[in-house]
């Protein structure tokens, strides 16, 4: 194997116990390298892409569960911004469980699953495929049920995920997402090299962040409620911090838009009640600049993230992350300090974010 | 005015101050009222559902904030069971702060606010209009700036809301979203007739369950963090009692479906952070039930609401309500323990539900 091969090889699993939440951290770390795996599968994106164009299957339909599910509101915005098609977070159970029999002709489904094993995306796929939808599994194992079931498969490559809570996986997810969407648009070789960029920038990032994350971390020990608010690209971002602080670090952390903050979650504010505002310079900033001044007027203490984090005037915390080559990239650098922040605190409350108590890595629950 | 007339017309506001949540509980008793008076316009839902039907736009897109956005979570079943089209709670960013230009033909919006004045609802509206969209204000106020800008109107009918939390107004938008798919599906009689059914039963079953929630909900007056969960069509019934408990109770309550509970956030719970499932007699069940198990082997204490409350083993809490005349109907009935529960749990706690702090009752933010 050459060099430049080994680098983008899948790490071997270790086989030896770690320290609590080293392997959660370790595949942080991963993603850099994670990213460049997945960028070398042009031809399959490629070959996806065209089939859809080919089928005018351009209605968007994404299934998955838990961090897959939150990949997904990225992919509303992909396939919105780029060839301009409706994507949709499709409902599983209307499907798999009351057994609606809708036209799925004109149809692309993106049925994501880390394992390939969640048995009602599988089912969603089984069904949706014989009502006439292109299904394309995006999954982390190439061998699955769920990817025996698709008509095509995007391999994840984000290699072997240890800790239970997802972080190469989704990160990949969201980059497999955007690829496809750019490459459906005629512009896969531009998100190809931007998405090289990213990964060579965040190399750099992540030890930043982990370097400073603790001090910030340890501020939040008493927080046992979060909100955490992002709009449009980065709503997906929201929930996937807010899902990591769940169940690393136990904090009933719940994702908003910035609009939804003020339809009445807002009243639930006070000191003891945290909320951490996603400030992303594109369209959306004047709305959650809007919102993270109503949680400072709520006496909520706030902490501010993303490239327009400096924007949020008066927060206490701040953890920007550098601009993205182009704004829809920008949620791969925002969901950085979530992940960092959770692996930090989860070890200042004494939890392990590898085995989360009541978790196992494939859930198999109906 | 005849009787008949005087029992339809909808109530005065009234001109003086009053005890703490009592504007909120006097407006969950006026539900029954409200939904007869919504069925009175059978003529209305039929032009519009003609219309949807002669323009072949058979795409469903709702959008709205707050409890109108978890109205829609039900549009999605009614929809998808009914006519057995595709309906999604469509991205308002997407269209009015990124400026995507999709394509709408083919596509009916749903536009869903109280108040007829959300801003970013509004410009949703005017954007896909011009886009080809066929577009109908679904608002209490027919005068709205919502109203005009749309092709069509469904007034809600609901009578004056005066307690910032909404209850008719939410109970309207969701039996307006089941009448409108039930007309486009020509099972519009039926469905009316059920509607009226479900009112009369709904007028004995809120006293009752006013009787014994008090008894429920102070035995909740500890708790800072909640899980709801529903699935399926009661997906929409979580996501309202969620927002319930957080506006009027400053609980930091979370919805979810029976499914994601297991992808993560089950590994937050403890005795001290209750988990409400709701258990309604569908296909849903199985994974409700499941939810409810895995819920309570994490040390959660469990609350059980729906027609099906009975079939939760061992929960200490139980919340019946009665079966609906059809599935899709249940949700009617479901919610109505949520309202009074936090009707309840807000006057045990020594807050007002009618005014909860940092809200108003029209909410202009972007």
């Amino acid at each position: 194997m050459s060099s430049a091969e080994a680098a983008l090889a899948e790490p071997d699993p270790p086989d030896r116990p770690v320290e609590a939440g080293s392997r959660f951290l370790a595949e942080i770390g991963e993603q850099p390298a994670a990213l460049l795996r997945l960028v070398e599968q042009s031809s399959a994106f490629e070959s996806v892409a065209a089939e859809i164009l080919e089928r005018k299957a351009s209605t968007i339909r994404m299934v998955g569960h838990g961090s897959s599910d939150n990949a997904a509101s990225y992919g509303v915005y992909a396939f919105g911004l780029l060839p301009g098609w409706t994507a949709l977070r499709d409902s599983i159970s209307l499907t798999v469980y009351y057994g609606a029999e809708l036209d799925m002709a004109g149809s692309t489904v993106l049925a994501l699953s880390q394992s390939g094993r969640t048995p009602d995306v599988v089912g969603y796929v089984e069904r949706t495929r014989r009502n006439g939808a292109f299904t394309v599994a995006i999954t982390n194992d190439p061998e699955s049920a769920l990817a025996s079931a698709a008509d095509a498969v995007l391999p994840l490559r984000a290699g072997p995920e240890l800790a239970v809570a997802a972080t190469k996986t989704y990160m990949n997810q969201v980059a497999t997402l955007g690829l496809l969407a750019a490459h459906t648009a005629g512009q896969g070789a531009r998100f190809e090299q931007e998405l090289r960029a990213v990964a060579e920038t965040m190399g750099g990032l992540i030890p930043m962040i982990q370097e400073r994350i603790t001090n910030v971390a340890v501020s939040f020990s008493f927080a046992g409620r979060m909100f955490v608010v992002g709009r449009g690209a980065e709503f997906a971002t929201a929930r996937e911090i807010a899902l990591k602080l769940l169940e690393t670090c136990r904090v009933a952390a719940e994702p908003l838009t910035a609009t939804s903050l003020a339809h009445g979650p807002v009243a639930a504010l006070d000191p003891l009640f945290p909320v951490w505002v996603i400030a992303t310079d594109d369209e959306t900033l004047p709305a959650a600049l809007e919102a993270a001044a109503r949680a400072q007027n709520a006496g909520a203490t706030v902490i501010a993230s993303g490239n327009a984090a400096a924007a949020v005037v008066g927060a206490p915390y701040s953890l920007p992350v550098p601009d993205a080559p182009s704004p829809l990239l920008a949620p791969l650098f925002s969901v950085l300090p979530g992940q960092l922040f959770a692996w930090a605190l989860a070890r200042t409350k004494g939890l392990d974010p590898d085995e989360p108590r009541g978790l196992s890595k494939v859930t198999l629950a109906r």
